[in-house]
């Protein structure tokens, strides 16, 4: 039987998303949690890796299992055991070749920012620039970004790792409310550091630190050495994996 | 020369506000920068102190110094020298008999509860009760301890400590967004765990599982035994501090 759940975690005391020989990630931390309901080894497969200090209100992850719980059950037992700092929004029983990396056809990212004064509160939780931004300007220049790109110059993946660098961004839009400044990016997927290093860019440009142009000039030179800007870790969240299918309130999912 | 300051602390990761032989206090770790600053040990006198865990948006403090700095250079100095999670809001120059804890006429106290799902980011930042309450018998029961009363009862301090137990409060307002519920408290002052024991006692009320005549008989008690009560101290925020002069926007203060 497979399990598919939605998870939420607040990163700032995570490694990231995947298992690591150092530090703890939340990977582990709910494999920990299986293994003791199991009484074995149970491995968890995620839409995606998150890095460090980085947010998920909607991550998702399926595992397979011999134990016959309710999905409440489920649900229940797994934030009973867990750490505090993650959350099971949902669980599901899925059948036929449904995964959460496999299957996902796009994901929404969310990035947000402070320009008010320093907020104790929010530290871990946004990017405290702390300063004020042009969002006309960063709005015009975010256009560059959607559509489909081959994104080399905006990922910090190796290019011996990964092949294809092309993606395609549906939206990206920044909406401000008082001092807080949020980023919503909607896309069919997005390489490692790529909505940060956008975001970061952007952000220079609000400041008047960059030229819209020299943005357009950096997508289309598909080099790795262009951009070096990379926006912290703390505001960016993991919004929404999305599917062919609609996993909110169903309890059981078929492939389409 | 004295300086009056306005600071704001997550309350997470310390002991409380005042030093204490084991753990981390803000106190502490003002006096530590301010001791960088001036070569010895100053001494800060804070309007009072807040617990373990507990939040403040506008805690004050004074100290003395025969360094002659501008009031900004004191801001910034300040802040690059402090961690993260200790932010000085503003800082005033003051004269005649001016103190923090001597001077304060009302406080102002905020308490956040969440009566929605349970929030990873929010779960340091407020009390995760996670269940509806019903708030109309808790706003009917607040009105119990409203006015000047001995509050005995609901709060922590020996006896031998604290000779007169009388307080005012001038209000308890309820105030609800979506999921989100915030307790506002005015009043002259307030002793150890009072704000805490009263919003627990609110909760029960609101919850059903105590009848808004048992508080007020409690109340009435005068009597440290009665009341079991204390909520979470994640959920607390002291707010303000208030004075008979108005420090918002003053460079110097002198007293009335």
């Amino acid at each position: 039987m497979r399990i598919f759940c939605v998870v939420s975690y607040n990163g700032t005391n995570f490694v990231g998303w995947q298992s690591q020989q150092n530090g703890r990630s939340v990977q582990d931390e709910i494999e920990k949690v299986l293994e003791r309901i199991h009484g074995k080894k149970i491995r968890i497969h995620g839409s995606g890796r998150t890095d460090g200090k980085v947010h998920a209100v909607g991550q998702t992850f399926n595992f397979d299992t011999d134990k016959d719980l309710s999905l409440s059950k489920w649900k229940y037992a797994l934030n009973t055991m867990l750490p505090q700092d993650i959350h099971i929004v949902s669980c599901h029983y899925v059948y036929g070749d449904i995964h959460a990396q496999y299957s996902a056809i796009s994901k929404e990212y969310h990035y947000y920012l402070n320009m008010g004064p320093y907020d104790v509160f929010q530290k871990d939780l946004c990017y405290q620039l702390n300063r004020s931004l042009d969002l006309e300007k960063m709005r015009s220049a975010a256009k560059i970004f959607v559509g489909t790109h081959d994104f080399t110059s905006f990922n910090a993946t190796p290019l011996s790792l990964q092949k294809n660098q092309v993606r395609t961004i549906f939206s990206i839009d920044i909406i401000d409310s008082k001092d807080l400044v949020q980023f919503v990016f909607k896309g069919t997927g997005f390489l490692r550091y790529m909505v940060r290093m956008i975001v970061q860019t952007l952000i220079e440009i609000g400041l008047g630190r960059l030229d819209e142009n020299k943005a357009k000039e950096w997508l289309e030179a598909k080099d790795k050495n262009v951009c070096r800007y990379n926006a912290k870790p703390e505001g960016l969240y993991l919004y929404k994996v999305n599917y062919n299918f609609d996993y909110h309130d169903k309890e059981v999912i078929y492939e389409n």
